[in-house]
């Protein structure tokens, strides 16, 4: 079959940031290392006041688009995947479709646009749609747009507040791409589930316990599901293992979890056995209960093992290196957690065009995904041409009091007394300017 | 290529009706014709107070399964498309899943769950995701179940109120299909509209005159780009072509617009020369203006041909007899087009295997979709499985105050100071039975 994968990304933080440690832990009367080690935070990305998921997808399919030399008509298809979205009808992918019409000559007129929904993991569905839809001879050469793009705010006070982040990722899915080629394999974990939801609201109901059980579940299922088709995978097979990144705490669990089970039945395993034992098998055990306590025990001992945190800190650590300074995007997190490896990449030694990464998306609900993609030839310029380390450089830091007015604005059925200035100037980029007439959104580019 | 189509359809309708004519015109003091013969409606349904988007479609999810004889295991997909969703996070599929998975043995576990957003069009995109996904050779010969469902309600009062409806319509996608094989070749016209939307909103905003206007366009766009790739089409190449209907005026509207674009420069334009001249070329207007009144003008001319009279009653008309009972349901409407013309070709003389529909979706905001539809050899047995006819029979006819409950029931924000009950007794069906702790929507199965 034809190589058709991610040719192409971009990354676009909201403008601003709120600082963990040191101005959310002493408002709260938290240690500060409640954030930077147990959640595994420093920073969450929040929008300015015109900003929103459509200027942030926006401004990076622009930045995408330029770069790559595209016009309109070179696209067939924008899917956003969002679960940020404003209207109950009308897709983001169209206002963020008319946004670039503003600043390109020629239209989108024939291409294919749509939005899906399904907590994080619609950004990997909507990629996979446009794979798809390649393989399947319908794009007449023609590339797809996937963008990603949330606003992942909590109401005051969740637990999950400290979880928060805005931003962006644009995709250019194509044949013979450069940055990636995506598996035909994909492995599935998908039940539906009480454990995160926004029913008619728009922050979220969590069930934080839960949540992070049925994660880990779902995970595990579509390793196996996974492995179901491209056979066992072996702990050398993947340079790097980018998950969905809620917060880099849970990516720590999962990690643990996936290594007891991909070095089962293992020379790894046989290895770790002096000094830990052989891991737990169900029959061994009189009852449920007695296994989950003896898997509980290994797995506190597997995490302290020099084997352990050797892969870990090579394959899983670096793909949080982003997430740790933006927060939670949502559809867009497993994609930063890429991007995050593939930094670390390039300062490493070694070519790794042709290696490849097992990639891990989840979305609440719940489902999760798991596929593998291979690096290509171009995926070091592509890497080095992210100018992410600049917006995050840039970003306004927050005092407390303007983080509050900031979470009021973007509250969409708060009822503002008062004028929010932006705190940051909008520069070269689609801004929101307002309300029209039937209440859709309005938006203008700025020079 | 591999034949990939729609093997099997199933339509549920909401249990209740509101007869246009003859309870909602003289509440409206409104002559009955405005109704039967401008809108060309005579009856929408709606759902009981135990309905809704994810009843309706589990639903008809479950006759479709039950028909076939699939189990859960076959199944590696479920997308839902509505613009009706009451959750901004998790997906109707996983709730539609659930419900099934009460009354089946196995689960969904492995079946990659979505849904997709995006007015009208998305039941036809969930289709060609689907499709695609086949045909990229992803499906481990599993099939996909694609669920459009929608609550089409308006605010009381506005324009919109009387082309309400609500059902759902389920089809199994899937390799050697009996019902029809869907073509690789898509035309698409999409531009970024403001023409009906719902900006955090359950009920639309619409700007009547320009939605009709964009309709009209979008589609002529989508017609002209499904040439480019398909090559001209003629008169007598499709046996039916089915619109998306929000109410069957719009349909005769477009089929006009259509006819008039496929006989230009044909020997069926020449024929009706002398009778009403030769359609307007806009070269030969001193402006638009004229152009356009010449085409207004003809336009007119045509419709009272006998040629025009003909083929639209042979190829269009037929399509719109169940929405005249139903109502517009949206994401499902361009599938129940689909249905009636084929209940139709039940009872003409001629096998039609092999022949072709043009089947022509919409969302406003705004998107148009084209493609064609091969009759395969099963066709007949599929329709004729339907129990449509039976369901709109056994409908619960409401009275004027009785469908002012049923709309309070159905609106959210709305507080009830009463209890409505329900008017018919569920039987063999998922209800919803409440909201649970963290205002998810739960479901059961009534024997």
């Amino acid at each position: 079959m034809t190589a058709v994968g991610i040719d192409a990304i971009e990354i676009r933080s909201g403008k601003l940031k709120l600082d963990l440690p040191n101005t959310f832990a002493p408002q709260k009367g938290d240690d500060p290392e409640k954030y930077t080690k147990g959640l595994g935070l420093q920073n969450s990305s929040f929008p300015d006041v015109y900003e929103d998921i459509v200027t942030m997808g926006a401004n990076a399919a622009k930045r995408l688009m330029d770069r790559k030399g595209l016009e309109p008509a070179d696209i067939g298809r924008i899917d956003v995947a969002t679960e940020s979205a404003f209207d109950h009808s009308k897709p983001v992918s169209t206002y963020i479709a008319g946004c670039l019409e503003k600043v390109y000559d020629g239209d989108f007129r024939h291409a294919n646009k749509g939005e899906r929904k399904f907590a994080c993991v619609a950004g990997t569905q909507a990629v996979d749609d446009a794979y798809n839809w390649i393989q399947a001879g319908r794009h007449r050469d023609r590339a797809a747009l996937v963008i990603a793009t949330d606003t992942a705010l909590y109401a005051r006070g969740d637990p999950g507040e400290a979880t928060q982040g805005a931003g962006a990722v644009a995709m250019l899915i194509d044949e013979d791409p450069d940055l990636v080629e995506l598996s035909t394999h994909q492995g599935y974990g998908s039940m539906d589930e009480t454990d995160f939801l926004k029913p008619n609201q728009q922050f979220p109901s969590v069930d934080g316990k839960r949540s992070m059980q049925v994660y880990l579940s779902r995970m595990r299922e579509a390793l196996e599901d996974y492995e179901s088709v491209s056979g066992k995978i072996h702990l050398d097979d993947f340079a790097y293992a980018p998950f969905h990144t809620p917060f880099p705490g849970m990516v720590r669990k999962a990690a643990l979890l996936a290594y007891r089970h991909v070095i089962r039945d293992t020379e790894h395993e046989d290895a770790l056995a002096d000094a830990i034992g052989r891991q737990p098998r169900e029959e061994e055990y009189e009852d449920r209960e007695a296994y989950e306590e003896a898997i509980r025990e290994y797995m506190d001992a597997l995490k302290t093992t020099e084997e352990y945190g050797a892969w870990y800190d090579e394959v899983v650590e670096p793909t949080l290196g982003l997430s740790r300074e933006v927060g939670n995007w949502y559809t867009g997190s497993v994609h930063i957690a890429r991007a995050s490896a593939l930094r670390d990449a390039l300062d490493r030694e070694g070519e790794f065009v042709g290696e490849t990464l097992l990639v891990a998306s989840y979305g609440s609900g719940a489902q999760a995904e798991i596929h593998a993609e291979t690096l290509q030839e171009g995926w070091r310029a592509e890497i080095e041409a992210l100018d992410i380390d600049d917006q995050l450089d840039a970003r306004y830091d927050l005092s407390w009091d303007e983080y509050e007015d900031v979470h009021d604005v973007h509250e969409y059925d708060k009822d503002l007394d008062r004028e929010i200035e932006e705190f940051t100037a909008p520069d070269g980029e689609f801004v929101f300017t307002g309300w029209g007439r039937m209440n859709e959104r309005k938006y203008e580019y700025v020079e």
